[in-house]
C-alpha cells in the first residue's frame, strides 16, 4: 500500500492558490523556473514514495534503542537517510555560499510535507537540522559557519535543539544548564536536556549539538541564555570528528508514537562549546530556528492527513460491507464518505495555510518588506497549531473509517495518529502557539490580520458573481472574524488567553474557506475543487461562529471554579 | 497517582439529575432505597480505587499472550479479577432468581463507569459477562439457564459474544459461520469469528461463547442467523468443565490500546453448542446483549474520561511552569484551565445521559411503560458515541495538558486515549449508532424525541426566574434541534445518515446542557455546579448550531465528488 506523492495538489496550491510566482518576480528567486520548481518535487515526491515510505513500519516496530551509551536506529533508515542525504534533500533552502541550492521556503515546505508523509520518525532528523543550518547561516561566527554548514547541508552531520529541561519547557528561561568560559575562546557546557529528538544517531558521522546554557553573568529568565554549538565528536584542524566530547544520552524515551525518533536524554559534563551569536544573546537565535521549525512541523502534520487521507480511501474502497448502493464497498456509506470529504477538505486547507505562510516567509527575504514579515510571522502559530491538530483529526478519522481494523497495529493507521500526536505538543504546545497569536502577533493592534482579511474580502467579492453560494459564507465569516479581533484588540491579556486556542482554530476556518474559494475560482467554478470548496464551505467553515463564541466569553468563567472546586466536584 | 472513586458526582446525578427516586417508587425496585444503593456504589468504589487501578499499568505493558493456545492475562489480573468475583461484582442487575442482585441498570452503569477508570482492559471481562447474562435470561431455555447464569453471575465462568467475522462486521447478515444440528439436540458450530474480546482466559474455569452461526435452512441475511452457547469446555453431568470443546483461539490482535484485553480470532470446529432462542431468531437474542452492551461501552467512556480528567488536575496541579499567577502551577494558565474546565464539563455531561439512559430502561423493565422503552431506546445511541466519543476527546485532551511528558508511556496519559479509541468503533462504531438514531429511532415520526426535548424546554422555563442566562440558551438550543428534527423526519434515508453524525452530537450537545442546567439548579443557582453549567453553556452548548448546519446539508455534497475525483485531487 504505497504512499503516492500529492504532486498534483502541491502544484496547484504553489502556483494558482499561494502565488509562487510572486517569487520568481524577485531577485532572490529568478532562478525558480517552473520546470525547475516541478522537477525538484516531482523527485522529492518519487524519493518519498519510492524510498522513504516503505521503512515506515518497521520504524514503528522497531523502538530505537540505546546500546553502549549510542543509539541504534530502526533498520532501513540508514539506507533511507542516505538517499535524503545524497540527493541533497537535507535542506534544499540551505543558503547558496554553503553549498545549499537556496530554494524556497515553499518548496522545503512541500518536500517536508511529503517526507513526513512516508516517514515521519525519519524526517525528524533531517527537520532538525534545517532548523540548526539557518540558525548558524543567521547567527553563527564565519569560523562556524564554514566548518559546519556544508556538513550539515549534506547530510553528513545532523543537528539537534536542545532546549528543554525537566524544569523548563514552555518557560525555556527558567533553564539551568551552565556554560563556563575556558581560556582559549571556547565554553563548558554542564547540564542536562530531555526531550531532544535524535539526539544521538548512527548514520550520520557527528552529531552537532546546539545548547542554550547560562553564563555565570547571565541574568535570570531568558535574557541570560547563551547558546552554544556543542558537537559530539570533536572535530579536529582538518574538521574531521575526533575525540568525544564530555556528553552522552542517557536513555532515550519510551513514546506513543515515532518511535523510530530517539527522543533523549542527554548529558553535558563539561562539554566543549563554542559560542554562537553574542553571549546572552541566546533566545534570539533560537527563535530563528524555533519559527523555522514550527513551520516545519506544521508540514508533518499536513503530511501525516495526507497520508492518513490516502490510506482510508484506499481501504474504504476495497472494503466490501453489507448491501450499500453501488459497488458494496463502505465508500458508499454516507458517513463514511463524510469522513473522507472531511479528510480531503481539510487536509488541502492546512495545506494551503501553511504554503502561504511559507512564501510569506520567501517574500519577507527577498523583498526586506516588513507586511511579507509581519504576515509570515502571523501566520506561523496558526500553520503549527491548526496544521497538528488536522493532521491528528484526520489520523482518528482515518482509524475510523477502517473500523475494527483501525486498532490493529498491523494496519497502519494508529500509527499515523500516535505519530503525530506530539507535533501538537513540541516546538511550543498548540496552547502555546495561540498565546502567541493573540498576545505578540497581535502586537501591531491587529494590522496583520486586517490586511489578511482585506485580502480574504477581496477576494469573496470578486468570486461573488461566479459563486454567489460559496462567495457570500466566506465573506460573512471574515467580517465575523474581523469583529473577533477587534474585540480581542481590547482585551486585556488574560482575557485574550482564555480564548486564544478558539480564535485561531475561527482563523484557520476562515483562511481554509479562503483559499478554497480561490481553488474553486480557479478551476472556473466546476470541478472537484469546487465541490470540495462546497463541503467545506458549508459544513466546516460555521464552526467559526461556535468558536468565536467560545473566544469572547473571556477569562471569568475559567477560573470561577477553584482548584479545589474542580477536584471535589 | 491513585484515582478516586468519582461518589459525589455519580450520586448527586443519580439523586438530583435522573430520578432514582423514580425506580424506588417502584415495586421491580422498591427494596433499594438511598442507604443501599450508597453503600453499594461507595463499596464499589472502593473496590475499583484500591485493588482494580493499580493494576492497569501492568496490562497496558504486558500484553496478554497465547501460549500453547491459551491465553495468558497480565500480571494481577488474576488477583483483581478475583476481588470482582467475590465481592458479587460481575453483574449487579442480574435477575434475583438466578443468584444475582436485582439491582438498577443505573447502578451497574455506575459501576461499569467506576472500573473502566481503573482498569479498562480487565473491565471488558465482566462487561461481556453482563451481556451474555443478560441474553440468556431473556431468551434461553430453563435448562441452559439453571446451568450457566449462577457461575456467570459468580464470576466462575466467563462471557464472550462472537458476531463478527472477517466478510461481516457492521453487516452481521453477511457470516458464513455454519451450524448443523446433532442428533441429540445440540449442535455442530464451525466457522472463524475475529475481534473476541477476551476470547480465552486464564482466571476462570471456563469461558462461554455466544455465537452466531447460520443453520443450513437458513435463509441469507440476518434473518437466517441463529445463536449458540458454546462453553470452552463441555460441562459434565454435574455442571463441571470436563472435555474441550472443538474450538480455540488462533490467534491473539496486537492492537493499539487495550493491551490487557485478548482480542482473539476464534475458530470452531464442529465445536458443540446449544440453541439460544429459536432457530433463525439469534439476532433478537443478539441485539438484547448488544443494546445492554452499548451502555456500557459508554460507560467506558465516561469512565476514562474520568480517569483521564483526574490525572490531568493532579499534573496541573504539581508541575511547575513559568512565573504565572499565584503558585507559578500550569494550572493557573488559562488555557490549561480551559481544558481541564472542558473535561469536567464533558465528563457530567455524557455520564449523566448515559445514567439518564439507564434509569429509562430501568423504568422500561418496572413499569412496562412504553415511552420508557422508547427513551431508552433512543438515549442508547446517543450514550454510546456521545460517550465514547468524549472519553477519546477528554483523554487526548489529558495529553495535552501533560505537554511533552504526554506522550511518553510511563506517565499512563496516553494510555487512557489509546484504549478508549476502539470503544468508538467496536459495539457498532459511532457512524453506525447515529445511522440507528435517525432512522430505526425516527420510525415513531420523532415522538420520543419530542418528548424528551418538551421536558427540556419545561425545565429551562422553570429555570428562568433563578438562571435566566443559562435557562435562555438551554430553551433556544432546543427549539432549533427541534426544526432540526422536524426537517430530519421529513428527508428520505440518504440524508439522513449525511447528517447523522452531526445531528447525533448535536442532540448531545442539548441534553448535556439541559442535565448542567438542572445541576445548577438543584445547587440554588449557585455554587460548583452552577460554575461549571455556565462553562458549559456559554463554551460549548454553542457547538449545537454548526453541527445542525452540518447535519442540515444533506447527501449531495458528499457524493459529489466521484471515488476517482477523491483518489485523483
Amino acid at each position: 500500500m504505497p504512499f503516492k506523492a500529492p504532486l498534483s495538489d502541491i502544484q496547484f496550491l504553489l502556483e494558482k492558490i499561494v502565488g509562487l510566482d510572486q517569487l520568481r518576480a524577485t531577485e532572490l528567486f529568478a532562478d525558480a523556473d517552473r520546470d525547475m520548481t516541478e522537477a525538484i518535487l516531482s523527485e522529492a515526491g518519487k524519493l518519498c514514495a519510492e524510498i522513504i515510505a516503505p521503512g515506515n513500519r518497521a520504524g514503528d516496530e522497531h523502538h530505537s534503542v540505546l546500546e553502549n551509551g549510542r543509539v541504534r536506529a530502526a533498520p532501513g533508515f540508514a539506507e533511507a537517510y542516505r538517499a535524503i542525504a545524497e540527493g541533497g534533500w537535507v535542506c534544499v533552502s540551505a543558503p547558496v555560499e554553503h553549498g545549499g541550492m537556496g530554494l524556497p521556503v515553499a518548496l522545503q515546505t512541500a518536500i517536508n510535507d511529503m517526507m513526513s508523509s512516508a516517514n515521519l520518525s525519519l524526517q525528524l532528523n533531517p527537520l532538525l537540522t534545517q532548523g540548526q543550518i539557518e540558525a548558524l547561516a543567521a547567527h553563527a561566527s564565519d569560523e562556524l559557519k564554514e566548518l559546519y554548514l556544508p556538513k550539515l547541508i549534506s547530510g553528513e552531520w545532523s543537528g539537534t535543539m536542545n532546549l528543554t529541561e525537566s524544569g523548563a519547557g514552555s518557560d525555556v528561561g527558567a533553564l539551568v544548564s551552565r556554560a563556563e568560559r575556558n581560556e582559549d575562546g571556547t565554553y563548558a557546557i554542564t547540564g542536562q536536556k530531555i526531550f531532544i529528538t535524535w539526539g544521538d544517531c548512527d548514520f550520520v558521522s557527528n552529531v552537532c549539538h546546539l545548547v542554550l546554557a547560562r553564563l555565570p553573568d547571565g541574568k535570570p529568565g531568558t535574557k541570560g541564555i547563551s547558546l552554544f554549538m556543542v558537537p559530539r565528536d570533536l572535530p579536529d584542524e582538518t574538521g574531521v570528528p575526533g575525540v568525544a566530547n564530555s556528553l552522552k544520552v542517557v536513555s532515550v524515551e519510551h513514546k506513543l508514537g515515532i518511535h523510530g525518533s530517539p527522543t533523549c536524554v542527554m548529558e553535558f559534563n563539561g562539554a566543549k562549546g563554542w559560542l554562537v551569536g553574542e553571549e546572552h544573546g541566546g533566545m534570539a537565535a533560537m527563535f530563528t530556528m524555533m519559527n523555522n521549525a514550527r513551520l516545519g512541523v506544521a508540514a508533518q502534520g499536513i503530511g501525516i492527513a495526507e497520508a492518513a487521507t490516502q490510506k482510508a480511501i484506499e481501504y474504504a474502497r476495497e472494503r466490501k460491507q453489507g448491501r450499500v448502493g453501488g459497488t458494496g464497498m463502505i465508500i458508499e456509506f454516507p458517513d463514511v464518505r463524510r469522513m473522507l470529504m472531511t479528510m480531503k477538505a481539510e487536509t488541502f486547507a492546512a495545506r494551503a495555510i501553511a504554503l502561504a505562510n511559507a512564501v510569506a516567509i520567501d517574500m519577507g527575504h527577498a523583498t526586506g518588506d516588513e507586511e511579507w514579515t509581519a504576515r509570515a510571522a502571523l501566520l506561523t502559530p496558526i500553520s503549527k497549531a491548526h496544521g497538528t491538530d488536522i493532521g491528528h483529526e484526520v489520523a482518528q478519522l482515518g482509524v475510523q473509517v477502517h473500523g475494527g481494523m483501525g486498532c490493529i497495529e498491523e494496519t497502519g493507521a494508529a500509527q499515523f495518529a500516535r505519530d503525530v500526536r506530539v507535533a501538537q505538543i513540541y516546538e511550543g504546545t498548540n496552547g502555546i502557539q495561540a498565546m502567541d497569536l493573540v498576545a505578540r502577533k497581535m502586537m501591531d493592534g491587529g494590522a496583520a490580520a486586517y490586511a489578511l482579511l482585506d485580502e480574504v474580502e477581496a477576494f469573496a467579492e470578486t468570486a461573488r458573481g461566479t459563486l454567489p453560494e460559496l462567495a457570500k459564507p466566506v465573506f460573512n465569516a471574515a467580517e465575523n472574524f474581523r469583529e473577533a479581533t477587534e474585540w480581542l484588540v481590547e482585551q486585556e491579556m488574560q482575557d485574550r488567553f482564555a480564548g486564544c486556542v478558539a480564535y485561531l482554530r475561527a482563523f484557520a476556518r476562515v483562511l481554509g474557506a479562503h483559499y478554497h474559494l480561490m481553488a474553486a475560482m480557479a478551476e472556473g467554478g466546476a470541478g472537484p475543487r469546487t465541490k470540495l470548496a462546497r463541503f467545506f464551505i458549508k459544513r466546516i467553515l460555521p464552526e467559526h461562529e461556535s468558536l468565536i463564541a467560545q473566544q469572547r466569553d473571556g477569562a471569568d468563567g475559567l477560573y470561577a471554579m477553584s482548584v479545589e472546586e474542580l477536584e471535589a466536584v
